[in-house]
């Protein structure tokens, strides 16, 4: 197999990093209908830890079978599967080698009482499952937010020096955001800055919105404002974050929804220069067949010409 | 010894486990009267720790002597016994080989302070002291439970390595749950879930009451209705938590009580497809002839047909 | 050296130990004059670090030089003497063999702002300075109770790994504990039952009264009494506690007093099956002679048919 | 090539260094257009970890790609590039042997709630990048200054241990600290002392204002009083902080501002004795011809002769 | 070299350690004018950081120089010299073998918002610097008690050993201490006999005053008085709370004031049977002429017949 021009130009923004990392990447971009391309579509299957079991599979019971995401996710030939602990073990033989594994090291529930995050698995466990990268929950603005960049950068070391990637999932939250400063455009592109000095390899972050939410930025976008109201030039502006495009960014697809609305989404992140889609309850929540359609539908995007 | 085809397909499911975890999960499936089964009775005493020592052994004064455990989960063809480091090292040598021991590693007791649990054993005593399994008890709701749940990960790494196998006890306690929440069956099944995807090879909950009790949930079981008012389908609901079937459950017995209570909830496990009963007091605390016969009315409801 | 056959007897409880941990047991039991019976008299002189020099020595100065403590448990022809760190680095070459030495690993003092205990001593403290256990003191019912089991399981494991034994100090106090509470029968019950299940070799509690305390166990006492008013009854009960006498447990003498009230506390301890007394304030704040007399009276009813 | 006299005597001050870390540092002192002369201009880029990376880099958008900071370094012949792990990993390879690189291993940003940083490197992520030193800020006067403090401690010995040198950033802020008392004098002089005193190479802190702040310290600076009306004066007083001279110390550039404005800082600097200027936003705000025109005349000036 | 008699029975009373920390106590009691005496004069420079350099150095201003002090020590023939990890790295070399050397491991600093101390050297720094003892700072009294002794007494094994000996600055502060509190001669001498226990071979407390402070004390000092009037008796109980003698102590000049008065002190120290005098700012802050003068006036004192 040989790399195309597009993947290779992005392996060598990864210049620190070893060929075991290199080649992890490698295999998660070159997997799937999408390989190649420099974009990407993952599904990740971490709500049952989030929100519970019923909320996230009973409107789809086969999702309750941890081998039902496996197969989901290569039958439309996504990029990766990422999920916790139980979820690869309970599979991970019986698919070894048929899609890239991301291990989901670190959990919230619905039940918790802190802003905060358990460390649920471990480098070992993504290199003894065979796993391409581990993903790692950050909450910036949290009372937590400097033990949960702590434990990344640990984590992040060993994982390096063992050759996989490392995906950080970048959620602002915390005593002095709001729901609005949440998603809001200056708050979004702080968190994909701080997951990229950190030493992500791949950002996950949510579409932002055109609010603008810190005080002490304001100023800023006001002499050098970004066109809020133009979805494609906020993820630009999320991209420019990342290292001016030098890091791989994601953007996930958020609570259930109309296939329309999402494919919105992913349209301005395609025309955003964003590199993909990470796509959960509005993927495994659906039935087999329309979650297939929705998921080729979101693969057409990046296929297309932008 | 030859598997049979039902503890093969069981171990079938344990498939990123080394050959030391899947004996030793082996073992505990083929012990007692409900070997080769798939089904399990345990006797687990750790309510010593609990509740104080008079209160769990004056009812059956025998049972204050360690070796009284040893000799009632033998006599009465269990599949293993749980207890403390203190209880096992002081039986361990005289019962080696004899039935399948479960080192409980921590513990909380009454004069406690906090919904927490001390770690009060290692996997390195549970190999001293020739365990098949690790048993740990997270409290999801608690303030304590990311802590709880770092600890799990942390233990459960080690004894996986080591070839042990590794039960939670998944109790929900917390500032946010009241009494009602902590048995509700969307809060049993979330809790039976954590327990799965933290890697649990065996789970052990409450039996789940009629309730539900998180208020984001009641939606999703308005519209995905579980027959509440039959114990089978809620215990087959649990089941569904845990992976569809992919992970061991057993049910606890709780307090003291009538015979014909507890073997109703055994009926009802039984039917639901639950893969046990883990019962401590309502055995101990009878005189030995009595928890003999009470064992063994448990063991004919599970080798009954369905 | 032959073992007499109550110490043969006693070695065969601790079943899961190694040889290097019974030789300890066996040292320490065999020491003095109650050598071979089962029964210990312990030195315990931590009431520098917990009262302060002066409440401690003042009253017989002699006591200020480590050398005395040493002297006087060896001529008493004790089983045995405990005490921190410095106390025995400044004595342990020049006694070294002629008496079994306990390190107490960890204190408290008087001046402290809660209810914890510094670790001031390590296993391999204990191994360079020859001592055959260690001591550790918890506080059931503190709110650094469960960090002080966890410490004390952590110190336990190494210990026993490198053949000593271990000594707990098992002191109910805390926030939901008054003082009736502290020495309640029920209470001191489970601060022992608690001690053993941590993995304790020897366990030592202060003699119980007749309260029962805690509100939960007040209908199991009731329904299954212990004749309260009877102080051996009430050893019996503790003794009952210890694994049904599985456990040595020996009681600790308390402020300084009248000889005729000791002595009848040692009485009933021996009656009620204990296992002996620790001796501290009693013996070194007498003078010398005095302090031997008391002693040899106390072992003299150890010698004595129950 | 050969140490300058001035830079062989300023090693000489680092009598307790190994070899290694005497060659990093003479690679700082050495490299650029002061090469050699004992005084030091290093870019400094975690703005965008302190501030985000819109009000960083917004004024100057070729400043979002990590290599254009390595760029201007290079092209103003600094001494030095400081940057955290992501910008580090971004471009090491390329610009390796380049210029010397300071890896900053903690971070803090605006959307934090405590004043506190983040760890967010490491020694060893310094020497697989090929960096010179670490650099490490510690907050003075916070209620996590001692927490900073031992993380830097630890470290800085295994810093030291693989030849690299260590750069400490000293800024006092916490609950007993005003904006005023986060510059005086005397704070200031004390923050650049305990930054010597915990074993840095090379010091940072802001310059210092006129006030004397701290009421204990009024007392000495009125008997022993500093012309603070005269900057250079005031930057002698922190050179004299600075073991009168034998450690290394440089002064931040503070908010973006008129050239004038630094320049006058620049020559205080110089007049006063102290190392050198850490400028980055006066430097990567600008456009890079009016940046390196910037960074040229404040070369010049420590050029000149005081 | 020979020992002696005086040296030798000090060693003796050290009988636990290994000839590497019996050498380093021998190196610190042999070296100076008091050499051999049993008697030591140390000086400590850890006032940077408690205090700030101004108000540490400024009335002698040469003091800023680290070199300064080495050479103040070794011209006044002093026994030691202690400071912090930069004071010592930055003469280390230049001073080596000319005087022993302690490593101050913990500091505080007038800016801290806790009674606390951080930890900003180690035992490998005091080795690589050639250093013959450690010295660390406990608080008795404070919050932080527990954790400073548990740091000094993890610090101390290392140090033990690595034959390195072990100082303990024993200073009594906290929620419950008055400023009477403090330097009350039953607190310093509790805080000195606890400094005993953890393993202390050198105790630093300061001058004991009249007042007894600890209600619980009070009973015994009544019963078993001491002159407290007579400054050379009080003395004489701290060395009876230090093991009766068996232990080193030494005692601080605190705040910077007349000879007469210091050398008042210094000989209650020497008639009550003291070790010595560690002496700071009364050292460093007068000019090296006058310096020189009063440490010689000391060692004078400690030469005298008692």
């Amino acid at each position: 197999m040989k790399l195309t021009p597009r993947v290779a130009k992005i392996l060598s923004w990864y210049e620190s990093d070893n060929p075991g990392t290199k080649a992890n990447l490698a295999r998660i971009l070159n997997a799937g209908r999408l390989g190649g391309t420099g974009r990407m579509v993952i599904l990740p299957v971490d709500q049952g830890f989030e929100h519970g079991p019923a909320r996230s599979f009973a409107p789809n019971p086969a999702a309750y079978d941890p081998h039902y995401h496996f197969e989901l996710a290569i039958e439309a030939g996504l990029n990766a599967y990422a999920a916790p602990l139980g979820s690869l073990e309970a599979g991970a033989a019986t698919f070894a080698g048929c899609i890239p594994t991301i291990l989901k090291v670190n959990s919230s529930n619905s039940l918790a009482t802190t802003k905060d995050q358990a460390v649920t698995g471990s480098v070992s466990d993504a290199l003894r499952l065979g796993c391409s990268a581990i993903g790692f929950t950050i909450y910036p603005g949290s009372e937590y937010a400097f033990d949960l960049m702590e434990e990344l950068r640990d984590m992040a070391e060993d994982a390096k020096a063992a050759g996989l990637a490392v995906v950080v999932w970048s959620y602002p939250r915390g005593p002095n955001l709001d729901k609005v400063a949440e998603t809001a455009l200056d708050i979004a592109a702080y968190a994909a800055h701080m997951a990229a000095l950190l030493g992500a390899h791949i950002i996950k972050v949510k579409p932002p919105t055109e609010a603008i939410s810190l005080d002490a930025a304001k100023k800023t976008y006001a002499s050098h404002p970004v066109e809020v109201g133009d979805a494609a030039k906020r993820i630009a502006h999320i991209v420019q974050a990342c290292f001016n495009g030098r890091r791989l960014v994601v953007f996930s697809g958020g609570e259930s929804r109309g296939a329309d609305s999402l494919l919105d989404d992913v349209r301005a992140i395609h025309a955003g220069g964003g590199n993909g889609s990470i796509v959960g309850r509005n993927a495994f929540q659906r039935s087999k067949p329309d979650a297939l359609k929705l998921l080729s539908d979101i693969i057409d995007v990046y296929l297309s010409e932008v």
